[in-house]
């Protein structure tokens, strides 16, 4: 591999001389694009299972050559994976038995616990070579076809080094990350594990029960037929994927229920306060809500602003 | 009063000699301007604590003459209440030492119960009088200069006849209130509030508890700069007047109580299902909510195309 920085360094510029995509998709591909546009990769190789989407990945260009697994471990100085978080456990076991010793991983999950675990029974020795990360950006759209350059432009990605990482692996990782325009945020797997439970499987698991509630009530077409805007933006998310989001939640159990506690304390505490008629209580939890939401909101004005990340 | 319909018939245009709204902002003002623009109002009179809200009011021809609640109630065909719901006892009061034997009343407020106990309270045995209403419509924008003849138009007014009502009685708000534009739907106070709590009361509720947990949280900072549009559609409504929202939670406490157990009680099975890893379950829950959300919004898309209402 060329062009790694030594550690703790930002030496010469990026360059990956071959980069491999598991996952030829929406994430692996635009992040295939992203190098290719900024000028850092030699060739890219493309690994799924699907021969047909391999094959319209490298005829619009996504990718330069189908491989497989074990070419990808041992020509790779780069090895991405993009594809679903369960499938993880075979992959990392498929790259093991042949990983150059000079290889790096990374990945675009959105859990990381789980992802961590899989890395370090299936890498053993070699889990140093593994820098996670998950890139807060997507799209309604999945597919060779559906990827592009600057899908991580100006994009959150959350980089989680291992203990096991050299400052150098984290830095090589974070360099194609950041050649693709994205933003990093840098935290260990628990707390990523944590804060994405709080600010993204929370309110779809909320908006979700809330939803099936409102169904089950003994009013429920009355329900529907009265709700309004503040229940259409309250619930929109609720449409999401059943099947990607019932695996999210599954992946990151460990920290969903500890969200969970503390959730539900905080609702028992609520319910307790409006049946004991505690104004105050009310008042001030109400007030502080709006005003951090108030502050988030114009925050977010400002990024968009200042061309930086725009929520997705 | 001339022009109220005998019990149960659909007799002649509504003609209204006298109205007086009490509160003449946006809700008050609208219903006047209503009523005006349909052509069945003689004259309006404009009922309020501040002087200069009713002169304003005056000029811009919401109302056509500022009155006492006294005048009000001897002079008016119909009075509409509009003055925040905390107010409506000493209004309903007020009223009653000099109600005519044929004026009726109707009111704008959120929630049903309380009203109707303080209207009870005050008007003895001339409950009969009062058709409570509610009317789901608003704006951002408040005070009589944010008032305009089309609030009501292809909006849901929500009507709670009293067994005490006449027919008659019935019919003569409803046809007011269809005058403004209005789509009725009728049902009883209970059901009201039931209905208001699940859809409207309850996701204020949760997106503001929701976003006090995120803010307690021990990563609070970070949760917030990863929050993106899922966070933000979610917890939009949490920014909403906190005033408001604690007096529409205390007024409408028992709705509330009894949606917060239903509630409580699936949040209670879902992260038992989490804990116990019952995919299945997760699986139908998520399947059924985003199947019963779809189908709300395309109906809510159909209703758009058809002029019909528009979620507020």
């Amino acid at each position: 591999m060329s062009g790694r920085a030594s550690d703790g360094a930002t030496a010469q510029p990026l360059r990956i001389d071959t980069l491999a995509v598991v996952g030829v998709g929406l994430i692996g591909g635009s992040f295939a694009l992203g190098l290719k546009q900024a000028g850092c990769v030699g060739r890219v190789l493309g690994v799924g299972r699907k021969p047909e989407t391999l094959a319209q990945a490298r005829d619009l260009g996504v990718i330069d050559e189908i491989a497989t697994l074990e070419q990808a471990a041992r020509e790779a100085d780069l090895i991405m994976l993009a594809a679903p978080v369960g499938s993880f456990e075979p992959i990392f076991e498929g790259l093991a038995a042949n990983l150059a010793d000079t290889a790096l991983i990374t990945d675009g999950g959105s859990t990381k616990g789980n992802v961590v675990t899989a890395a370090r029974a299936a890498l053993g020795q070699r889990i140093g070579q593994f820098v996670p990360a998950h890139p807060i950006a997507g799209s309604h759209e999945s597919g060779p076809q559906a990827a592009f350059a600057d899908l991580y432009r100006d994009r959150h990605v959350v980089v989680c080094p291992l203990p096991e990482n050299t400052a150098g692996a984290v830095q090589f990782v974070c360099d194609a990350w950041r050649a693709c325009g994205a933003c990093l945020v840098t935290m260990d797997v628990e707390q990523h594990d944590d804060v994405l439970a709080a600010v993204s499987h929370l309110p779809h698991w909320l908006a979700s029960l809330y939803v099936e509630h409102v169904a089950r009530d003994a009013n429920a077409d009355l329900n529907l037929q009265l709700a309004g805007a503040g229940f259409g933006d309250f619930s929109r998310i609720a449409q999401g994927s059943v099947e990607m989001w019932r695996d999210i939640f599954m992946a990151n159990r460990p920290a969903m229920l500890r969200q969970l506690d503390a959730l539900h304390d905080l609702l028992g505490q609520a319910r307790e306060a409006l049946r004991a008629n505690d104004e105050a209580w009310l008042n001030e939890i109400l007030a502080h809500a709006a005003s951090v939401r108030r502050q988030w909101g114009e925050q977010q004005k400002r990024n968009k602003q200042d061309g930086g990340n725009d929520p997705t």
